[in-house]
């Protein structure tokens, strides 16, 4: 069986990611990133959503990113609320949080190669949010060729890393579909970027607009906690 | 006055890379990452040597690498010691990290941004051990590349990354003359990887080893304390 690490926030994207890798035959290892995010409550959802996906291992790194800074989800910034959808479309948001890809990324490239695994998943997408630099195909292109240069995997032969991003070019309806018909328990999934002390979440971010806009549009319930 | 941000373990390399770009002009933020390393009293010699040679700031960025292990700096397996030079060249040794460097400079990248700078520094040389893979050109150029792609600064056009790694294709001895004329005080540095509770070098670990025949070469004495 051929092993994948997949990279998995806690949130809608990354546990459909993780269904997917399963669907196509991985055995999946999850990996959180406990990197200071103001939601990080979104952590037990992930160990909970890597359970309930089948992950056959799940393993959290700690990074302060907090010592960086620079978005409002690793310092005291307010995160955005209310936004229309036209707004959240146009420029890079404040919740943008510098190379945070990149070291996630390198995270997983050193896990895969310490457990022999040659691909990596990551629930980048760049509809909703055209604005990340680091969602776009080029960004995921460019670390797929530097993780086979990095490592001593790749320099003695051993195989040829890929990074999937399945949901790259799907919208969020389309995410929610499929994840839906692959089994995702989208009330274990924690989406908000600024939730409250009993894990729920606010409705009111983008990352919950747009959230409730999928399911909207895909014609479901959203199954999650909202204050 | 242009700002880099310059990575610092507290080592040989990156006291004279650090000293290099302040040379060159450039406003440093030095930057440590605290990542489990076993010999992390390198970082206590990391905040003295980015004071003495004049860095304008020194983060500390804590990433727990022990969660991903693959090493001998970060897992319990022994740090070869007294190894002839010959077998140091042959294959990549068991010290090697997996993906660290690209974490690390993700890390900086990060910090880069914040800070708005476009340089980043790092010691890598891959003479002394061409085994490594990622102290190699082709990994500092496919980084550079990635920086690029990923990141809000350079897709806003603000400016073009550049990793700069001046120790590239030099002897330790090279380091050590090229040091020592800039005024590196090379009796603030450890690059032992297996320090004892006093924070002396062990003198026997291939990085002691490599140091040590690099004084010698330049004609110079090691200020730095031995076991």
């Amino acid at each position: 069986m051929k092993r994948a690490v997949v990279l998995l926030s806690g949130g809608l994207d990354s546990a459909t990611t993780l269904a997917i890798a399963r669907s196509e035959g991985f055995e999946a290892w999850a990996l959180s990133v406990d990197y200071g995010q103001r939601h990080r409550r979104e952590l037990e959802c992930a160990a909970r959503v890597a359970q309930s996906l089948g992950a056959a291992r799940y393993t959290v790194v700690t990074v302060n990113l907090r010592a960086v800074g620079g978005s409002a989800l690793t310092a005291d910034l307010d995160v955005p609320k209310d936004r229309a959808y036209e707004d959240m479309g146009g420029g890079i948001p404040i919740t943008y949080v510098p190379a945070r890809n990149t070291v996630l990324l390198g995270l997983a490239l050193g896990l895969a190669e310490v457990v022999e695994a040659f691909d990596l998943f990551i629930g980048a997408n760049f509809v909703d949010y055209s604005g990340y630099p680091d969602c776009r195909p080029e960004f995921l292109a460019a670390f797929e060729r530097l993780a086979n240069v990095a490592t001593r995997a790749a320099v003695e032969g051993r195989g040829t890393f890929h990074v999937h991003a399945p949901l790259l070019r799907w919208t969020k309806a389309d995410i929610i579909r499929a994840g839906s018909r692959l089994g995702v328990e989208y009330g274990l999934t924690l989406s908000c970027y600024d939730p409250d002390a009993e894990g729920r979440a606010c409705g009111r971010c983008d990352s919950c607009r747009l959230r409730l806009k999928g399911f909207q549009e895909a014609g479901l319930s959203d199954p999650a906690r909202y204050q």
